[in-house]
């Protein structure tokens, strides 16, 4: 089994390659866009959509260009909905630094993750494969609501959402960009309709055990690592896996309880002590043997390992 | 020469498909986004920039389903990007009712904004076209770099904003669209190429004499008619083309003076007595003489007819 660094290793020229459209995206000679998409384009984050884009496609015949777009395209959409994400939260911090909202103000910051939106369609578009075209649309609009599912809750999600419910959301709002990634990169590559599909499988399996893995990580990550306070999602009101497993494995009057005394503490303690953790740990794990599986129809070589190391890199980063 | 109503009436089968989509579009039957979609979709406004794409099609061979997609996802994106204008401005009112952003907040709006972007993508999407498409892109792009623009003027735009500045941000938040409408759909009739450019040059006229008068009637207009206050654009400190040619007509002190007393009925009314407005206007009719001219070239007919009464409209509208 490779690790994980070699895995993004593979791909370098091809990321460095995105790290340079980035950097060209973020418009450095505009007196306006060049300060702000600093702030947000280059040089931050692990690149992992783009890796995917491009580890999936070396598994076929691809061409370089199109298949740079396709990885830089992936990495814009994510961006915007970051930005927007932070607009929607009201967020002061990510990855430990001041948020776009916070330094530009909600006018300029919503502006600018549109700006993003576009740059992305154009990246997308620039792949010229109408079908990649409709998938990045189709992302887009996935992605979309599932947000909005997130922003509407009732008042009391906690004691409302389901477990179903949680996995449509994340579904929408991370699974679907990895699926664009790894399914959009599969039709560039010229793979057979079933390994095209084992892909697109493999992007949702292993996108919803990131998102499960992230939503763990509020609950017991260092906040020095994240990079923001821990228990903030259960402040904003938004309800993970962790709690609806919590929810399931202690006493109705001890889970209202918790909620109820708006101490963020006593519930982050509760989750962290009664065993959710573990349990959605086990859900993570379970999804990515599935991804896993999927991949295992893909032809065999150092691309696939990678891609295989990567389902490990998921469940064992720390921010 | 035939009149406005016939322009609308020429088309007026696609304007109802349009219609039948737009309501479609809105999720009637979902229980989150229906509500949120029906605030801002159906019924609304006149659907000019559908009846450009109809009638350039018109002047061509067009397969009525890619047309009706054109059509569609132009105003999909007109919508999109009012919600978020709204946002922008924290607006109260659109046409005399309250807006998206004042019934469900910030953060819903943009995220619905981003929804309806998503939507416009996907009908773009389907006409099938890769230069359609790419087209749709760069107008997004463009939508939002005017957008961007109009935010960021520094803190005495009455007095640094330029001609040339007040025009390239028009183009980029309003003309850019009106050209994807004629623009694409001269594309997908199949129009000779030098008809396509005339077409976009049609389109790009057309679209800054709008928003000229537009402009304008935030002077002159009735406020019951508007569905908003007149001289919102001073007092959102937004600087548009009357206060520009009256910098050019009064005496620095003077054209300074209404500024620096903060009355937006004194603004209001010097350029309503200066003779700014006329001066404004006579420049939105040279705009649509250029587009008359761009149209000579395209076939003669009743469609170009009806594109030709539009012109008219743009400068007889009251809202």
């Amino acid at each position: 089994m490779i690790s994980t660094v070699s895995s993004f290793a593979l791909v370098q020229d091809g990321l460095a390659a995105v790290e340079r459209t980035l950097a060209d995206t973020a418009q450095p000679d505009h007196p306006l866009l060049g300060p702000m998409l600093s702030m947000v384009l280059p040089g931050s984050g692990k690149r992992l959509r783009p890796a995917l884009a491009l580890l999936t496609g070396r598994l076929g015949t691809y061409d370089a260009d199109r298949l740079l777009q396709m990885a830089t395209g992936a990495e814009l959409l994510h961006g915007a909905s970051l930005v927007h994400d932070d607009v929607v939260d009201e967020s002061d911090l990510r990855r430990g630094a001041q948020t776009l909202f916070t330094r530009v103000g909600n006018a300029l910051a919503v502006l600018v993750g549109d700006y993003l939106f576009a740059q992305s369609a154009k990246r997308c578009v620039a792949t010229g494969d109408v079908r990649v075209i409709d998938l990045f649309a189709q992302t887009l609009a996935s992605m979309c609501q599932g947000q909005i599912e997130e922003a509407s809750r009732g008042s009391s999600p906690h004691l409302t959402l389901t477990r179903e419910g949680y996995y449509q959301t994340i579904w929408g709002k991370t699974a679907s960009l990895f699926v664009l990634a790894c399914e959009g990169s599969a039709i560039l590559a010229g793979l057979p309709e079933p390994t095209i599909q084992a892909m697109s499988r493999y992007g949702d399996r292993l996108g919803l055990a990131f998102q499960v893995v992230d939503d763990i990580l509020d609950f017991i990550g260092d906040e020095r690592e994240l990079g923001k306070p821990v228990g903030g999602d259960v402040k904003q009101g938004t309800i993970t896996l962790p709690v609806i497993c919590l929810r399931e494995m202690v006493p109705d009057a001890e889970f209202r309880a918790a909620f109820d005394s708006e101490d963020r503490a006593a519930v982050v303690e509760l989750v962290r002590s009664s065993g959710a953790v573990e349990r959605a740990q086990a859900e993570a794990d379970r999804l990515l043997d599935e991804a896993r599986e999927a991949l295992m129809l893909a032809p065999s070589g150092p691309a696939r390992d990678a891609l295989e190391a990567l389902t490990h890199y998921v469940v064992e980063r720390r921010v």
